[in-house]
């Protein structure tokens, strides 16, 4: 990493930390995902409505790894849910040098699939987020997932 | 750029290029948008059935950067139309050295959202484009969107 | 290539072998599909469910060349079926260093267009593939992919 640049190793670092999110997220190795970000991080999914109006009202917002961790907690023992598998797929990267790291722009979509159903395209959207560099490799201090449909989906359990 | 190759170099800022592309369109930025493209342009979106056929109806067909201009001219002022979101993926370029710069081919999916409805798959396909040097960076001399789709959706607005 | 290590040409070669695989594959030229993979190879397609719990039972499996070859005469003469195009998109790639060459991991989906109807989701997943280098380039030894839906699409006829 040189301060003010993106050289190729830090493209190709990135899109590694972007392809080990989305691994472990789709395949629920919860631990793997919540060990990609710093400890002061915040997380958010938000409409690109209320997102374009400056407005807070988030789908999901997490001002921290607890509030991260206490999500999977949820997602493995508390939260009543119908299981279902996500599966992202994330591309045309825009990262621009930012203080301590980097910012990176990416269009992202979420296919679902349910049980014994079809899968389906269930979010879309672009990330814009923040990664730092760490001894243990890039990790994200912020992401922020800005999702294209107004409509919420009522049973969004996972994070994207 | 060394002529009859394609660098590591290229290739990244090939990527660049995509991605402001699909950022200015998705994000409505279309003078931005338009900024990609050299003077001598065309813009072409047309069914597999009739490009594989060499037949030359498009859906879209645009001859020139002035004949863009008038569609963002129409999307803004006089074309009536119910809005909706696209959110485009671009991937798995091919890129082969060609007279001045690069031919490039990638698959694309587009996504629409309309208001107050789910997400879905609106256009998919592949592009055949052909990118030129510029002193402000690649631009497009050429672009083909070739979908997959007979069917012509009733109320394509946005170039894809 | 070196032992041990995935240099950055190893990143984009194996990203032009699978914009290659996908390119063949889609634009239905099976004879160039068929010269990515080495004589003594597999293929696979997997549902989710049975490849985490370690179950054979595969929707596709083919053992050697010879067994690709032998579904390429199929879909060319002699297994019944309705034509529909396929369009891929591979992203998020995971790249391993691997006895002989790499493992590589990837998210994928496949958006189908039957004639006459809107384009769809058909099949998302992830492929775990190994890959050899050969005089020619890089080639699948081994190609496995992992769908998550649990139905199975009842005319899957050409591979993923």
């Amino acid at each position: 990493m040189i301060a003010g640049r993106v050289t190729i190793e830090d493209r190709l670092a990135i899109e590694d930390l972007y392809a080990a999110y989305v691994s472990a997220l789709d395949e629920r190795r919860y631990d793997d995902w919540l060990d990609l970000f710093v400890e002061d991080c915040t997380y958010r999914l938000v409409s690109r409505e209320n997102y374009d109006r400056g407005l807070a009202l988030s789908l999901l917002s997490f001002e921290s790894k607890g509030m991260l961790q206490d999500r999977i907690f949820g997602i493995r023992e508390t939260l009543f849910h119908e299981p279902y598998y996500q599966r992202h797929l994330i591309a045309n990267f825009i990262v621009t040098p930012d203080v301590g790291a980097f910012s990176v722009q990416a269009n992202y979509v979420v296919i679902r699939t349910k049980s014994g159903q079809l899968s389906e395209v269930y979010n879309t959207g672009r990330s814009r987020d923040r990664l730092v560099s760490t001894p243990g490799g890039l990790r994200y201090v912020e992401r922020v997932c800005v999702f294209d449909s107004e409509l919420i989906p009522n049973s969004l359990i996972y994070p994207i």
